[in-house]
């Protein structure tokens, strides 16, 4: 029998939920009809407007509908001879170069070291893996671990000599309130190297299939000569035209987020059957005991206790004993730790066991 | 000085202006925020829906950010050895491949055919030229000049050895009121034909970027593979999930705007200046006297008039003497021939003239 209570709650999809504002949900709904009606502009003039909100040289930046779209086009046109990259990472960065019959050549983060990237020994397993390009989620998806700006600037010297190097910084706004570290200039001055970022991510807007890439002008210029010239479709474009007028509510959103996976990494450390992960995204990723299976708990969270989170069983490098759970407004959290510290109990994890740590 | 009376009239986007219906955007708006929040479906899953609604095999069917992507894939993928299009036609299909490196075989389409596609000429020039992938617009974009079936038939048999033959079927559902001559069926028997489509125009959002592919579902697999997996964004498959419940309005509006089409071949053919052309689309291509230029024409006609129209001087096998105008309301068709009319005598063209015919 389904409690009347039941409240459902999505910790799956790591979205920002303080953006957009609701004054511009407002805008957009007075701009829908006619922008629908007529064509958005092309990629180059809007990757205009968006290159100037962030500081960034119009030339070195292509728009994209979603960073899935640059996944696809970066791996058609630039990855040969194999892609090295460590694991678990989104999905794309393993499926689509083996869907063309491209080599992946996985390198396991390890727990013990909190997931973190040991760039070393990336570097020398990309060498003894032959590898001609490489790709990094900074930070991670699903762990959430980030290369520190001077690690990753050493790694990319390092492999000057790669087809290309991708950094996937769709999650980088949410790494530090202040210094965001990103490569995106790193990327503008080395022909070999593109950031490429999803705009659904931190600007709560999955649905509108937004990205872009960062790369050195020549680079830039391959791309977007390559992609579809007319990809970016009205919302996006309505999207990125309203953010110069909106962009200290979207700061503000960012710095909520942060105190949010804070607050969630605080609580959930509390719950003694999980091993929490240090997290520099808007998500934490978690070990459960062994004697749980990830699938029945994800189920039973969501049946019983109104709960979505992401269970990584299908994820190379991960499995079915580890969850993503996103950051959500911390009044959402009591209903989240206690349905998770149930529903354990329920599996088979006493309250009072203890997480196997890292 | 500017006249206050000027109201601005578009008659150089072809959309249909009867449709998503006052309802649909209704149900958009009430959809957006949660649309836009959260991940759209992936592409097969779309193709799906729509593909009932158009009683196509759904393995036949490729969803796509737009009839753009597609042209943008096919050439990537399956155009070698140079593509051959009747001239003039829509701009993708002479730029992408030159884009590519790759030839492109021009055959001129003859105003005195009526723009008329002569199939076994055609096919004669691919042969000449042996181009291994050939596209047609049918409808013709800009000319309106539609293939009868019969005569696609045959040159789908007669080309049936080449790597692809594209029909983009863009505008074909405002051909004829009941039977929609269309090549989506013949395109789902044969390996080497693929028939593409732009959802934006018929159904009335260019804004949307929405399109798909009707193929071989062997074609059609290979399509899904390469494009990227989530493509469509939210407003396109609220579009496209919204179909089935608003279907009859659709089919009320198609016919509505070929009602207009014809209203307006009519009023147009009685201005003595202009040449007209059969048209099959939601436009009507026609040539303006020699001693006039297109471009100062357009010009006056906005500037002085508030009326926008398509100069067909950018596109390959037409000229400076030809305009594009799209079918609208017939409310606004006294507006639209007063204007050209007189702005036509300004340019040194009198009432009085006579047109030179095809």
């Amino acid at each position: 029998m389904k409690r009347p209570e039941l409240v459902l709650r999505d910790f799956c999809i790591p979205v920002n939920p303080y953006f957009p504002t609701a004054g511009m949900f407002a805008k957009f709904h007075e701009q829908l009809e006619t922008g629908l009606k007529y064509y958005p502009a092309d990629n180059a003039e809007i990757a205009h407007v968006l290159a100037e909100v962030l500081g960034l040289d119009p030339a070195s930046v292509v728009m994209a509908n979603g960073s899935t779209e640059l996944i696809t086009w970066i791996c058609e046109l630039l990855v040969r001879g194999g892609l090295a990259t460590p694991v678990p990472t989104f999905g794309r960065w393993t499926d689509q170069p083996r869907e063309l019959g491209q080599a992946v050549h996985e390198f396991p983060l390890r727990a013990e070291d909190g997931f973190r990237l040991a760039v070393d020994r990336f570097v020398r397993f990309v060498r003894r893996r032959g590898a001609a390009a490489a790709a990094i989620c900074n930070p991670n998806n699903p762990t959430g671990s980030l290369v520190p700006r001077e690690d990753l600037q050493r790694l990319l010297e390092e492999l000057s000599d790669l087809d290309v190097v991708v950094i996937d910084e769709s999650f980088i706004d949410f790494a530090e309130p202040d210094d965001i570290p990103s490569a995106a200039s790193a990327a503008a001055a080395r022909p070999g190297v593109i950031v490429i970022k999803s705009l659904g991510k931190n600007f709560g807007l999955h649905g509108v299939r937004a990205g872009y890439a960062v790369a050195h002008p020549r680079t830039a210029e391959l791309l977007r000569r390559r992609l579809p010239p007319w990809n970016i479709n009205a919302l996006a474009e309505m999207l990125v035209r309203a953010l110069p007028d909106h962009w200290a509510e979207y700061e503000q959103s960012r710095r909520h987020v942060i105190r949010d996976r804070l607050c969630l990494h605080h609580r959930l450390a509390r719950l003694p059957q999980l091993v929490v992960f240090p997290s520099k995204a808007n998500f934490v990723y978690v070990r459960i005991p062994q004697v749980v299976d990830g699938v029945q708990l994800r189920n039973r969270l969501l049946t019983e206790y109104g709960i979505l989170v992401r269970e990584c069983g299908s994820k190379s490098g991960s499995d079915r004993h580890h969850l993503r759970i996103a950051a959500r407004p911390e009044t959402q959290l009591d209903q989240l730790t206690t349905a998770l510290a149930a529903a354990l109990e329920e599996l088979g994890s006493p309250r009072d066991a203890k997480a196997v740590g890292a």
